[in-house]
């Protein structure tokens, strides 16, 4: 593999995509995004601009990348995990800046988890599925439940 | 602006959509849905056709709005928000009515909340994103959790 | 209705699909998937090879049946129900065999709910819209919540 493999069923606007990554159906990537090599943008992804993917990134279906999302390398993200970057969203009105999420190389964010914004979470950590994460993540923990808890912490 | 900006990678089918209203890629919408003026309906969302929806509403990718949900003005639908409109749901069955789920005005409703059917969302009120809403959310309340539970009160 | 309906806006690769099933706009299904007769597959569906859907089953927006998922007649999947194959994801890694998870006849899986891998639900159960699956749910039963417990019991 060398170049990226873009399918034809997606727009996909970003020349910054490395080599061997694939995009599949009905993915929306915008111009500025910035993805590395070896992943794999499964079908109906979106990633806005301010947005910067590692290498070797698996982002599964009915997952969003909004401005302000760092994945590192050797991250997954799971199906319809769902990210954001606004505390307190309003129709219509934005912020200054938007918080910056940073998913630490490694990570695992498991299926239908929400990340709330600005939070960091840490290297080789795992959000298991359904997590609805409202702080930072330390490297290596495990968390569960709405709100998100360290596994075996009460 | 002028006319909606339908993009030609989605499936519009109705002709009742607002001035500066925008909708994206991948995005499906029924004959009979009206929508109002300056809304911007981000990619990959479905809109069925017993829907009205007001002015300057915000609906992020993967979203959906079945028959039976009204959404008024200013009102911030976020992403992998999921609606419902059958309470019991079983697969070739259908109510005599699908029940109303209702979102007032200037309400927002935060990431990958799921609401359930015939709920009714007060005004300026705030959804936290994973929340799963069971009942009535009161005007300016702010609800977490699954279920919901206004935050604050135990 | 004779032989399925796919929409043209819509990939569709496998063969194997019953008669009068309806396949919606921006679905992806793969060329193994086997899919029953009179099934509706909303638009914005992604359903890979080693799938299994019996008859009569509802699958709405936004969900993706991955490898290892097995359907049965009468089902109803909710939208943005998410499942899984794998209890801990990396990316690029891969288990030597996905788990198997089953939904039997007449079960309906409420919107947005979030099924771990191997799990069962029995016959005719019921989860509830916005409920994290984390093991069995015997026929019949109703669960709820994160992690999801059967209503009734504490």
């Amino acid at each position: 593999m060398n170049n990226p493999q873009i399918h034809p069923l997606s727009d996909v606007q970003s020349k910054d995509i490395g080599e061997g990554t694939r995009v599949w159906q009905y993915c929306v990537i915008f111009p500025e995004a910035k993805i590395g090599k070896n992943c794999n943008i499964c079908a109906q992804v979106l990633i806005e601009s301010d947005v910067v993917v590692g290498d070797n990134v698996t982002v599964k279906s009915g997952v969003q990348l909004w401005d302000g999302v760092r994945i590192e390398d050797n991250v997954f993200i799971g199906p319809n995990v769902t990210f954001t970057n606004d505390l307190f969203p309003r129709s219509k009105k934005y912020p200054n800046e938007f918080l910056k999420t940073v998913i630490r190389a490694g990570a695992s964010i498991g299926a239908n988890a929400t990340i709330l914004p600005g939070v960091v979470v840490g290297e080789n950590a795992m959000v298991g599925a359904g997590a609805v994460v409202t702080k930072d993540v330390p490297s290596m923990a495990t968390v569960v439940g709405n709100p998100a808890k360290i596994l075996g912490k009460s």
